[in-house]
């Protein structure tokens, strides 16, 4: 087991409904030291990509990616989620299914943050369907900016998201990838990669 | 002028209805260097602080934190937005109005990660009319931590949000106070601290 994975083995909470809560040290409650050890493993997974910009979308994603963005001494961009009409032609969007809300949010990136010239790597903390990365790919593609490779902290390795986006050619490295959990048991069984 | 009120002469954009633009560098795309410095200019305001935690909200307030927190070597705590429904005492819970969005977000701090031992920094980009800072006050007594004091980035100091703040006795140090903003001219002044 990587670090991470001995970190969810200690402090995840399986919940029923394949539910995982790393509320604890990854997306509500913040250990920074780890945070900064997930910035220096996705470093040395991508480390032979010219990566110009790191590309987020908000909220739980931007603390990580900005220590992704740290390590490679790159901007990073973070997608937001917006209710208000936005003047035509400023924004790039796409429109992103959440899993855990079950809800719908458009998310935008202004069109001076991202272009043709730029050589993205793509964060985000969870991957389950897929539908947060596959709104920044599109994002990404309307800038014709280049994928150099995307990062996922944990990725529930039982749903579609990863395997598709794997599909469509992409460098998807996940640092934890569950393949299994047992609310009852409280049991993880994680993807040996 | 201290490195921020350089940078945002430099960046920022000045916007008709007292609306600066910095998007740049700080709130959308960031520059991660800077908030590596804004993370070590609030360690040397609060230095003689004994802070247990960092406290902010989503979404824009994270990546900030992040920075402090890893300065002061302690966990950071960003404060939800939320639209569902929590399990009563689960949560602590604030209503905060947005000056940008004009509509009341509700927002939580699960009681897990809070509570009268803890000795807080509470950190933002943005501060107006104050309304995200007294809700993260508002969380911070209801969990019965102390608050050790408050860092904004910019400050609008033609709002009353700071004044009122600094009423209540709290040590709040804001990196850049805007006093007045020319949209036509494209001018900014800043407060002498």
């Amino acid at each position: 087991m990587n670090f991470l994975e001995e970190r969810i083995i200690k402090d995840g909470i399986v919940k029923e409904g394949n539910v995982l809560k790393v509320d604890s040290f990854l997306n509500h409650q913040m250990d920074i030291a780890l945070i900064e050890e997930i910035g220096r493993e996705f470093k040395r997974r991508f480390a032979d990509k010219n990566v110009t910009k790191v590309l987020t979308i908000e909220a739980s994603g931007i603390g990580i990616a900005a220590f992704v963005a740290k390590e490679f001494g790159v901007p990073m961009v973070f997608a937001k989620k917006s209710k208000s009409l936005n003047i035509a032609g400023e924004m790039y969007e796409a429109e992103v299914e959440s899993f855990t809300h079950k809800n719908k949010n458009k998310v935008i990136v202004s069109k001076r943050f991202l272009n043709e010239n730029d050589r993205l790597l793509i964060i985000d903390d969870f991957l389950a369907n897929g539908c947060a990365l596959q709104g920044l790919i599109s994002i990404a593609q309307e800038a014709g900016a280049k994928i150099e490779g995307l990062g996922i902290v944990i990725e529930k390795g039982f749903q579609y998201g990863g395997q598709a986006i794997r599909n469509m050619g992409y460098q998807l490295e996940s640092l934890a990838i569950v393949e299994s959990m047992d609310a009852e048991k409280g049991t993880i069984v994680f993807r040996e990669q």
